[in-house]
């Protein structure tokens, strides 16, 4: 007998139909012997709805009662997959961060959890119920709402796992699991029966969005096995382990991508000492995020800094270029089209030669790269974004990631 | 400064623009430097879209889960309400009935207020916060979130009226406030400035449906005044408080109906001891109320009995009745399209001929009565659906209750 924390999120709790498949779901698990303790985020379009509910009240929101609005969007979830697991002879009952006791800091919209009292579910798990937790939210010593920001019932799953010392993690989405690269771009691309989680993070950071950065973070410094599944379809999906368990060795895992970059760069800067920090002191003075950032220094008394952030921060960012540009007498230079492209592998760490095989690859695919970074098990390229597609084709082919050997492992002995 | 608690029905917040409205109306209260406490049910709709739901999921949901589905309306409306006083630079607080220690026994969806923990309230308000509470939900002992059952947003006014000792109960409503009859059938009907509390008892169960009989009652036994009052019109609307302190002397107050009715006759029912009791016992077994009820006793051995049933309920009473009928070898008639009509006022009590006047109002109308029952301060009358409209002109004429004065009484010197 295993305890098994279950991740669903909006989409596959979207319909009424969706629910009672859910249901079954759990169900299946629960008459295997198992106890289950189910995350659920809200059906989904809901927590749009409400969120453009208190922006077509008020152009801005307080915070304390955007959350108590916003967190109405799982009660309902909850309340729902219970009834219909009760419809089913299933005892079960279904649990707000509040009633739950989800304790977490007060910062509003992006709460982080401090705490969680396991004593009721534990109680519940005893006396044989199924226990359905929101997802995605929480309550302050106060005894205010909270929620986690987007994508938190993935932390609430993975925190809840830990806390309970649950033996797997499942993360039920509408993707069979973790692929080398996006496979409605690349259809050779393959599924990875496992991952890393330093691979997983670089990959859910680079934009594949399978996996809540945080959550996976969080699975990883508690040791929680942590599994993407398809909640539509069977499949063992993608074990997201320590790099020492992952039986297939492979140079590569995959191919992130993210088009929502824009770069900028800003050249003829005086040479002087702290100046840099000056300038990354003014952007994050207005809240914007550097992503990518390289630094060359053209002549004896100038430099040039060029930066990538995201692009809807574009015309925010401008304003505040425009005045530095002017206090230094340097130019500003921007492009609204780039996309980046990275390698994720823990190869990357020990075997030289990956980068320059990279740059070969995308050489030889006519493709011009704007930028370059590299990190421990990552390398990223930013180039133009009408040519990402060509670069992500030719670097799965190159690497042939599309000839991995698709073993499958057995998802956890239930 | 008074403490004044406010209560704004679904219809009242049914956009975002009464919302608005319904922030100015508090804010307004709160300028003039009275603590004010507000009670606020869901948007108009969202209750039933929640029930429709569940029972769309599951024919017989479970009521621990309903009510965790349906409370999440009245969490909605209170944040909106909330955002909107803070965005008008009124400092402002949402509670729901968990977060404010709202006690209630465990009977899901028809749950009754035990104790109303004061002190978040009182902390608030100190502190110079609107207060603003979900109406219509609780949570018991064990931390489960309950309903009061439809219409509970008043009690839940009421109920913290009465622990927090305020100067007065507000009830906003659509309509402004309680009139001699249904102004939509009897355009003559005019506006009562002042009814008693046994009064408006009668009015509310008899289907004026203005308030709700509970929180009616519960005022009464805590001696806090109630106002009935608009939210879209100005006006000092209605005051229901002690019968010494009305101040207009008046026979009847109002005339009172209700069409959803059944009438459901047994006839030659064997005259035996205990016979009524075992009858009414087999309804009670079905859980069908019974309103009005007469028995005759036609010969040495036999007897009729006849009474009302919610007209909904007909065809499970008849299975019911049906089997009574061939175990007592009687004869069941029935007729789906009655309606009780009432003649309601303080005045009943201490003069004579007033049921006599009614008989003969009515049978002048032609009208013909089918039953007829009297209380202290109500006599009601059972009569074909189709001549109530019609019954109900003929007596406000009767009792000359278009005549009535209308010197408004101010409201609470606030």
């Amino acid at each position: 007998m295993a305890l098994i924390i279950q991740k669903y999120g909006g989409s596959s709790v979207g319909t009424l139909d969706r629910i009672h498949h859910v249901a079954s779901k759990v169900k299946q698990v629960k008459d295997q012997g198992h106890d289950v303790v189910v995350v659920v985020s809200a059906m989904y379009g809901e927590t749009d709805r409400l969120i453009q509910l208190a922006h077509a009240l008020t152009p801005d929101p307080d915070p304390r009662e955007y959350d108590a609005l916003v967190a109405t969007g799982e009660q309902v979830s909850i309340a729902l997959l219970s009834m219909a697991l009760v419809a089913k002879n299933c005892p079960s009952r279904s649990y707000t961060g509040h009633q739950l006791g989800i304790l977490t800091d007060s910062v509003h919209a992006k709460a982080r959890i401090i705490d969680i009292n396991t004593s009721v579910i534990r109680h519940n798990l005893t006396q044989g119920y199924i226990v359905i937790v929101a997802g995605f939210q929480g309550v302050t010593h106060q005894g205010d709402i909270t929620t986690l920001g987007r994508g938190g019932s993935d932390t609430t799953a993975v925190a809840l796992a830990a806390a309970l010392k649950a033996d797997e993690c499942q993360i039920y989405t509408d993707v069979d699991g973790v692929y080398t690269t996006d496979p409605h771009l690349i259809p050779e691309a393959k599924l990875l029966p496992e991952i890393s989680f330093e691979e997983m993070l670089e990959m859910a950071s680079l934009g594949a969005k399978v996996l809540q950065i945080r959550s996976v973070e969080l699975a990883c410094k508690h040791h929680i096995p942590l599994r993407v599944l398809s909640t539509f379809r069977e499949g063992p999906g993608t074990l997201v382990t320590f790099e020492d368990k992952v039986m297939q060795k492979r140079l590569i895992s995959g191919i992130a991508f993210n088009r929502e970059e824009a770069l900028i760069g800003l050249s003829g800067i005086p040479k002087q000492i702290g100046i840099e920090g000056n300038i990354l002191q003014a952007l994050h003075a207005e809240n914007i995020e550097i992503d990518m950032i390289t630094q060359n220094a053209v002549g004896k008394n100038a430099m040039d800094l060029t930066f990538t952030i995201p692009r809807k921060e574009l015309s925010k960012t401008m304003k505040v270029m425009d005045k530095l540009a002017k206090k230094y007498h340097a130019t500003v230079i921007s492009n609204s089209k780039v996309a980046k492209l990275s390698l994720v592998g823990i190869g990357i760490r020990s075997h030289h030669g990956i980068t320059s095989k990279m740059c070969q690859t995308l050489g030889n695919a006519d493709i011009s790269i704007h930028m370059l970074s590299t990190s421990e098990i990552k390398i990223s390229a930013m180039v133009e974004e009408s040519q990402l597609d060509k670069g992500v084709y030719a670097l799965h082919q190159a690497f042939e990631l599309d000839k991995l050997p698709t073993e499958i492992q057995a998802p956890l002995e239930l």
